[in-house]
């Protein structure tokens, strides 16, 4: 028999990019939660004219579209709950358009990778600060969609704070310019500000316009050790509210470091409550001293036992191997491993982790943590034996406990991997009916036929 | 005959904060613009609760409603042309509600007035940057829903990079929260964002959380006097790409400079093309040395004849003097000034400042320019008499070509004044019909009934 929606796809994009077959299908069913939804097509649009004909066909015809970036996401955002088609942008529309060095912005297509697009503008004395942990493989339309952060976001801002425009096209086909080249703009609706962060539920980003900043000159990297999670809190927030801003402040705790020493017996010092690890960067030397400085006296202030100065980028490198290796490395724990990216104003970081230790003895799972310390926003990785049920459910037990916790501490379930379906259960502890009605409001606004990425957040 | 909409108010607000005499009426039927509209009624609700039940009744009764602060806004924001209730903040719905040292934020109502936030987070050692001209009398939630600019957006940004989270109440009476106290909020979609600069046209917002700095510590101020508008021009944009960040980067061409000389007999170089007046700041002296060494280069590179450093406070006032005097002293050359806030990327300041130039001449009106170039921003104010209409007629032709030129240009019609009523001819010029309806969709959205803030922006 016939597929029209198939045939109708081709005529669009062409035989070559647009299938059908089971090799596709499995290809593009799952993404970083390890969950599986299969659409019934894949197609590789070339542009933003075939994307807006693939919109215009499948809302006329009530077909649902996801669109997709590299599925690397950790909530399902790229999952085809419903079927239909993915509309996969990594393969053609992956170009850096333009690197404006007088205005300083890049423009780009929502396939380009973080890392290429970073090494490239890099080359040029520029810098895009937004560093997701995916940065190797993710692509800034995944970055847009999810606001993506990373560590360097205690100084810098998230996506978000980069993004000067964006070209979507609309479900009903329809293709939009959002914002300008320009730091300011107040014309009309900031409608780039709302696709940003809507997880593909509103329109399908197809170019996007970043601000791009001058490379700091120098930086230098430093680890605090400290005898308690407590102390190793309090100094973060203390420090960053004693007016220096390091670019990076990062934690782990005890069960994070003895993860990583187990697996890479790098002389880390396993007896430790936390280590906090540092960056800060500027355009002078002197500048560099004196944060350090800054930072040193605030640790120590707040019970640090020990403060490592990394004196040249291969130290550097040394201090954050734990950091970067905390991931993969609590896996040592437990066969199933359920992280989050929780987040709360940083002064409440101590209660937070106090709090979650609390959790971790009532529900008897282990719970280490780390993160981005410099925002408040902690990865909170919930470790259970998955083939285990009974442990399995207290971990889910655990994990909404862990979100409660953190609304009441003004805090919130998401600071940078999305709502997704793994976190949508969970809406209803951040907001009220009044402000989901507002979602749909909103959703019906953009989608009224509800193609475009359904039965995600909760909507 | 008793007004039951108005029985109806005074019992939510009470007698001695609900009117409809004339001189309520008469004392809020004015913004900036200088164009009048008249309500029928002007209410001063006491808190979130009583705004709720405001706009209930009113999204039931069918009533108009404008929210207003100060009502300095220059595009008519705050004129209530449907008449109904003007819901005046200023009143009673002015407290700085927290300034949170801990995680640098501070909690206001939207009545607050912007330099009073200013002053009080600085007495902590705190920094607010956004500084709109009207800082002495504008407010915070005026400054949100225009998402005002000044003159230190070149380095820090403008409102809407302050703004963490917003209260509203929705036009059915329905409260919401957006927004966290959180660097990091990606939970749901940006209600905040979009209704940051929506002119009061899809909530009334009662409460803003802001992101505080720490105040830095040193500054300095420097003048560079250039030949032409176009050495000027060049040197701002070639100072912005080469790695160094000053806080403000304000120009004036020869006509401002000429007219704030013949108003203060200050000794200001008349015969210069234009001066570019800079700020810089940090946290170390060495820092300032470095940058305002860097600009010094950079603007002689591009042709200034003479960079003056102010040496203390007193002599950084002298220089700024002309800037901040600008706007009142360029009405010597007529009756009426219809200004404009166009903002281009800045690389394009060479070309727009050369085509208002080609304007003026074709129109035979006298155009003189300054504002904030450091991030693109032009004040042009177009001059004529204003009891000759053809001439009028000519300014506003300036002006339509203007837009144009600024579109062409890759711009924005506003870079802070919004658009309200007198820049909503204006919209079609900016926006395609695809992007219109979406903006008629999201007021839909919030707004079923138009009862909010309506006839502004085009929609």
């Amino acid at each position: 028999m016939r597929d029209s929606h198939f045939e109708y796809f081709k005529t669009i994009v062409g035989d070559n990019d647009c299938f059908n077959d089971e090799a596709h299908i499995q290809a593009y069913c799952y993404d970083a939660t390890r969950e599986r939804a299969y659409p019934k097509y894949v197609v590789f649009p070339h542009n933003e004219d075939e994307v807006s004909k693939i919109l215009r066909y499948c809302n006329d015809n009530l077909i649902s579209v996801v669109p997709r970036g590299a599925g690397s996401g950790f909530t399902g955002g790229a999952l085809p709950v419903n079927g239909g088609v993915v509309l996969a942008l990594e393969k053609h529309m992956n170009k850096i358009l333009e690197i404006d060095m007088e205005n300083m912005v890049a423009r780009v297509e929502p396939g380009v990778i973080n890392a290429h697009l970073q090494k490239e503008v890099e080359s040029l004395g520029l810098f895009y600060p937004p560093d997701p942990a995916s940065e190797q493989y993710s692509t800034i339309g995944g970055n847009v969609s999810e606001n993506a952060g990373g560590m360097r976001a205690a100084k810098y801002g998230i996506t978000k704070d980069f993004v000067m425009a964006l070209r979507a096209v609309l479900p009903n086909g329809d293709i939009i310019r959002a914002g300008k080249k320009t730091i300011k703009d107040v014309a009309g609706y900031n409608i780039a500000g709302i696709l940003i962060a809507s997880e593909g539920t509103l329109g399908v980003i197809t170019e996007i316009t970043l601000k791009l900043l001058a490379k700091p000159k120098f930086s230098q990297s430093a680890m605090g050790i400290f005898p308690s999670i407590d102390s190793a809190m309090n100094a973060v927030y203390k420090t960053m509210a004693s007016g220096v801003t390091p670019v990076a402040m990062e934690f782990l705790d005890n069960l994070s470091i003895r993860a990583v020493e187990s697996k890479f017996h790098k002389g880390l010092p396993v007896d430790a409550g936390a280590i906090l690890i540092t960056e800060v960067d500027g355009s002078l030397q002197e500048d560099i001293d004196y944060q350090i400085k800054k930072i040193e006296e605030k640790f120590y202030e707040n019970g640090a036992i020990n403060f490592i100065k990394a004196q040249n980028s291969e130290e550097a490198e040394n201090l954050w191997f734990a950091r970067k290796n905390a991931s993969q490395s609590i896996t040592i724990y437990g066969s199933k491993k359920l992280n989050e990216d929780i987040t709360v104003p940083r002064a409440s970081l101590p209660k937070l982790l106090s709090k979650i230790q609390e959790v971790s003895d009532k529900y008897g799972v282990i719970i280490p943590c780390f993160g981005h310390t410099g925002d408040g926003n902690v990865h909170t990785n919930v470790i259970v034996n998955g083939g285990d049920e009974n442990e399995l459910k207290k971990g889910h037990q655990a994990i909404e406990e862990i979100f409660k916790i953190t609304i009441e501490l003004g805090g919130t379930l998401s600071g940078e991997h999305g709502i997704g379906i793994s976190k949508a259960p969970f809406m209803k502890l951040a907001f009220n009916e009044c402000e989901m009605n507002l979602f749909r409001s909103i959703k019906k606004a953009f989608d009224p036929n509800n193609i475009l990425n359904p039965g995600k957040m909760a909507l």
